[in-house]
């Protein structure tokens, strides 16, 4: 089977218009296809209001028991279900998941690494592609939210970019797998300053090069190596795009 | 097919010990089940933590917009994956689903009556039991939040109890249902003061009669006629008991 893994972030999902496009042209790609959606700045502005402070480390967020509540809400709860309720308007029988739901994710809390306790942090060590699969042939389509379980009753918050890339590389164990990232850019820029100097193909050995120029480097980084272990891994390609133009065959196409 | 429709009001759901006792029980009912969950006071807790007024008209929540990002929140998010992971961690193959998620329950924002517009509340007009069939085929166990939709992209707040109800009858068609409601008392009380004056069965003569002689009143009576109703639809049974005797054949058995 061919299998479309989208991942949309937390700033596209947060506004209703950029959601509303992005979900219309979500409903037009063919095929099989399993959404993963981020949070982000919601769960900031709820932790806010109840006066739980945010911590971030390396642009992860620390989740204590308070903070794991609100992610729960409203990654869980929230945008998980504007999303299914939008998507059902547009006719795809969607379903919001998170891991603990079906069994389908499995980590493990992150153990205290350089001092930092993440707290409540899964790192994923099991996807039950089986189960995906079985709704995917009934034309039910996954949504699923940044959430994970350790199967001994602890909800976990799990960053959604390595959600995608889990699941994409075990359905790709048997499937042939498409990964898209969407983002705010277009692709990856040659020229940050430049948002049309999109690179449109990438492989492993061209990658090394642009990163040993300095043409690539940053926040990129971490999602490109994602990227290409996803197609180490057996995804068949990896699409860095915008979600204005999902599924017009532009960004840059990693294999 | 055998299938218990089971339904846990939002004070069992709040506190994490009656939750983990009720969810033990509930792991040891033999066959097929759905578990149905309100949520209560948590939604209330976060209105007030977020300054939104909770306007409550016979029982039922007055659900602005604001409200139904709290209740979205709350029933969708954070007590309906609470449930899940701790079922998860029972052993039981859980699913966390919403009216919106499958499609599975189908309603109309209710009109306005007699001056009450109760805002985003749904009354149920359809229940999908063929899919609920699938999961339950399939060794996976519903557990549906107190929310539904309009099918074009409007998520509403629905009470527990007539979701429970409305999901019974539509499997009544085709299955062997049984629906039971758990709640803080053993069963209905022939004398509220006294707990253990539980009516062991009642149908619809004998309740007529209760009901003339004033022995049942208040409460009870919407929480029967949604009993008798699902009855008068094909539901088999409807037993009405403690959350804490979930499985025991106690409480009031109504046919």
């Amino acid at each position: 089977m061919k299998i479309n893994v989208i991942k949309v972030g937390g700033a596209v999902v947060e506004n209703a218009d950029s959601l509303s496009h992005l979900l219309q042209r979500f409903a037009q790609l063919e095929g099989m296809k399993i959404l993963v959606h981020g949070g982000g700045r919601s769960a900031t502005t709820l932790s806010e209001q109840l006066g739980i402070p945010t911590t971030m480390v390396g642009g992860r967020r620390i989740t204590d028991a308070e903070t794991l509540r609100v992610v729960t809400m409203v990654y869980g709860g929230l945008v998980n279900k504007q999303i299914v309720t939008a998507l059902q308007a547009l006719g795809i029988n969607a379903v919001g998941l998170t891991g603990a739901d079906l069994n389908c994710i499995q980590a493990i809390r992150r153990p205290i690494r350089d001092g930092i306790d993440y707290g409540y942090v899964g790192d994923v060590y099991g996807v039950n592609a089986e189960i995906l699969r079985l709704l995917l042939t009934q034309g039910i389509m996954p949504v699923i939210a940044p959430l994970t379980h350790d199967q001994q009753g602890q909800m976990l918050n799990t960053n959604a970019d390595t959600i995608a890339a889990e699941v994409a590389k075990a359905l790709a164990q048997q499937d042939e797998v498409t990964l898209t990232y969407c983002f705010e850019k277009k692709g990856v820029l040659s020229d940050p300053n430049d948002e049309d100097s999109v690179i449109p193909a990438m492989d492993s050995v061209s990658y090394d090069q642009l990163r040993q120029q300095g043409v690539i480097s940053g926040g990129m980084l971490p999602k490109l190596d994602n990227a290409f272990s996803a197609i180490r891994a057996g995804v068949q390609r990896v699409v860095i795009t915008s979600a204005t133009t999902l599924g017009d065959q532009q960004g840059t196409i990693i294999s």
